[in-house]
């Protein structure tokens, strides 16, 4: 039976200055950066959230900020994707997608970079980006994607959020 | 000076059964619909969101939801709008906007209905509405428009939230 999946983009939390690590793969999340991505995913989880899979980018500010998702309970699992390190192509995303089998929640979440997350987002909904969604670091949108054939084009936004309005 | 307008559209709250009033015009917010709309409003005042204007669609629902904006201290300012009624011209709007003067906040409301309300986000972002936003009653969209020039194409999405999400 085919079902409808939703799928939550979660940009990775605040890191070091650009430029601050030999290799930019490695630059990981600053201490203020971990803190708010913890307050994001608690609360995140407090509106009983659960995603059957989380796929993060391989680099590191994006890895931890799927860690923290895992460690408070959002995700069943956890694995790297490496189209969502920065210039990852969003066809081998849908092409992946084609033959994921989803779980429980129908949930997946993708935790990336800026401006893939948001160009990924534009391309489901409206089939292109024009670079009109702005998404924050640790912020978080949710797309419906529809039930059947290919989502890009065809899915629909619900939820854009940047951690103060998420927070308060 | 040119100065950059942020624009919140919010939809009006849980309203009666559509075909209980003989005048749809009337219907009147639920019990229910007003309580979550005041929670709304509280929730947005409490991330010090403030409105120089808020324009309304005249259709009851929509001006109760107003006025529920401005008993909270939302908005320094209400006035009733007939283009936000349902099939309203995005374009009369467009017209209207180009010689507002903001105030001090630099931030306008428009209260009104779906699908116009997202439809109108649509434009603004995208030039064009493919139905791809969902925008849920006492929802609230947040848009950056550009400092110079029509906002059709140009401005940006940075804020979309179902209650639900906003409230927990």
């Amino acid at each position: 039976m085919a079902t409808e999946t939703t799928l939550y983009l979660v940009r990775h939390g605040l890191a070091g200055e650009h430029g601050s690590y030999a290799n930019d793969n490695e630059r990981p999340l600053t201490e203020a950066g971990q803190q708010k991505t913890r307050q994001v995913a608690h609360r995140l989880a407090d509106l009983s959230l659960k995603f059957d899979l989380i796929l993060t980018s391989p680099l590191v500010r994006a890895r931890q900020t799927a860690e923290i998702l895992m460690d408070v309970g959002l995700g069943q699992q956890l694995e790297e994707f490496s189209p969502l390190a920065p210039n990852g192509r969003i066809e081998d995303w849908v092409g992946w997608f084609s033959s994921w089998k989803p779980g429980k929640t129908g949930c997946l979440a993708l935790v990336g970079h800026e401006p893939g997350l948001s160009t990924w987002a534009e391309t489901l909904i409206w089939g292109e980006a024009k670079g009109a969604i702005a998404l924050k670091k640790a912020g978080v949108m949710g797309l419906l994607l529809p039930k059947t054939g290919s989502p890009v084009g065809h899915s629909q936004l619900f939820w854009l959020t940047p951690p103060r309005f998420l927070l308060g």
